[in-house]
């Protein structure tokens, strides 16, 4: 790849133009909805120009728009780009993304894969861009039939390139039924966590376990509705599911039934541990 | 204070041995149930000697055994202490340890205080336990009418002098209300949490929210137990509010609610904005 266009520099846009500039020999051109921004990454010397003046030259766009502006986006720059180029999202859902694109970009000659990347922060925008805010992340992949798998393969090689350390190749119905439960239902639990009654209470009584639980809460509650109403039944299913275990606990505590309690919590512990065990082994097996 | 005895030399007697010897002039005796580990701290210069041979020379006690332990072991060596002696234990629920021991203690004499070190770790013992665990923590100390004054101004200067920046003097019944929100409240979180079904599906898909879930799960299944009984309405009282809040939020996203989804999220941002302001004010106020 010699240039890369990205469209929205918040977050995540940003830093994916801050860790291309800074990381990689490629070229890149930026488009927002606020000139200045571009203005800023031209001076800052992120950008090597406005990507408006270069859609035919770019071998790649990387999009990261609110979810609900992805698709159409998407679909108005499409017609501009060359034959061949890679177009890949970073939306948390991905079924409501690449159903409505992966065929037709394909149809037109481009090569279209879903993309997530897991990385964040509870502050948005141009400004808290980084350019290791990828550094050693996880990039989910999504392919379906109409994929280009040599784009795979370079989008993954380039994606590795910039500072992730994991490329995880997936279809969008396992990503969407996946991260229903290891990101949306945390942010959830989060913004749930928050809203009891003792929270003015705690000052002084809190330590790290209060802060990890709480942490998401803050987050910007009009992208996380939409990316919660994208993937309705997976994430009513994990807090059905998470509702249903808690309410183990409630039962044994209220019934005094001491070794159904301590079973519960062992449960908990030995998956935990198994869960690290695993993690360690997978992270070892893709390395 | 001159000298200190330990009972308990797991993670928080270790670390409560280690701080006061690397972070004071105070001399520390100390008893545990394994003769190794005490002859262990005494060659490592953490101890000076056995506490069963300075019973009459301490100033002050800290007992850090398991919940169930603390009150018959407090009583069986309350006999052997000299008047004025301050009694201090670190369970992590107070009303259960500070009723049968608060007036029966100052009738003999001694001045008892409820205590609780706001920090630990997913590991146990004495090999983890370290002189700096309490460093920057919250030290809560439980009084009620039997309390000593002058005990509390004593064990709250030696409590900041060994790495609290923070002493919360508070009643037994504040503090197992607002615990069994901040603290017992995140460990079942963290244990339903990880018994979702998609787990084993995890790898390649998470990033830190799904790591700060789900820390906690690793703990000592028998003491939380115990601790979850000893503090069974509070508890209860969390996971059903907690319950309740998951609730509205599988309610709005099943009904496809938009604007009642963001205004559960925009209310959790805003709870936790506020929080972290009020905490630091509490922080400023309080240092």
């Amino acid at each position: 790849m010699n240039s890369i266009g990205v469209i929205g520099l918040g977050l995540i846009g940003g830093s994916m133009a801050k860790a291309i500039s800074s990381h990689s020999g490629i070229t890149v051109y930026g488009s927002d909805a606020s000139e200045e921004i571009v203005k800023r990454a031209v001076a800052e010397g992120v950008l090597a120009g406005r990507l408006e003046d270069h859609f035919a030259d770019i071998d790649a766009l990387i999009v990261a728009l609110y979810p609900t502006d992805v698709v159409d986006i998407i679909l108005e720059t499409a017609p501009r780009l060359k034959k061949g180029c890679i177009v890949i999202d970073c939306t948390g859902v991905k079924k409501s993304i690449c159903v409505p694109l992966s065929e037709k970009l394909s149809d037109m000659g481009l090569r279209f894969i879903g993309g997530h990347p897991m990385a964040g922060k509870e502050v948005a925008g141009y400004a808290n861009a980084s350019a290791d805010l990828f550094t050693g992340a996880s990039m989910i992949l999504c392919r379906d039939e109409h994929t280009d798998e040599g784009a795979v393969s370079e989008a993954s090689e380039f994606f590795r390139s910039i500072g992730f350390s994991l490329i995880k190749v997936t279809d969008y119905d396992t990503h969407d039924r996946v991260i229903a439960y290891t990101s949306q239902l945390a942010h959830i639990v989060s913004s749930a966590y928050i809203k009891s009654s003792t929270l003015e209470d705690r000052y002084g009584f809190s330590a790290g376990s209060f802060k990890d639980m709480t942490r998401v809460a803050k987050l910007n509650e009009e992208m996380w509705a939409d990316l919660f109403l994208a993937n309705e039944s997976s994430i009513v299913l994990q807090i059905d599911e998470l509702v249903n275990h808690l309410m183990e606990f409630a039962n044994a505590i209220e019934a005094g039934d001491r070794d159904k309690l301590v079973a519960l919590l062992r449960d908990g512990r030995v998956k935990k541990e198994n869960d690290e065990l695993a993690e360690e082994r997978f992270k070892k097996e893709n390395a």
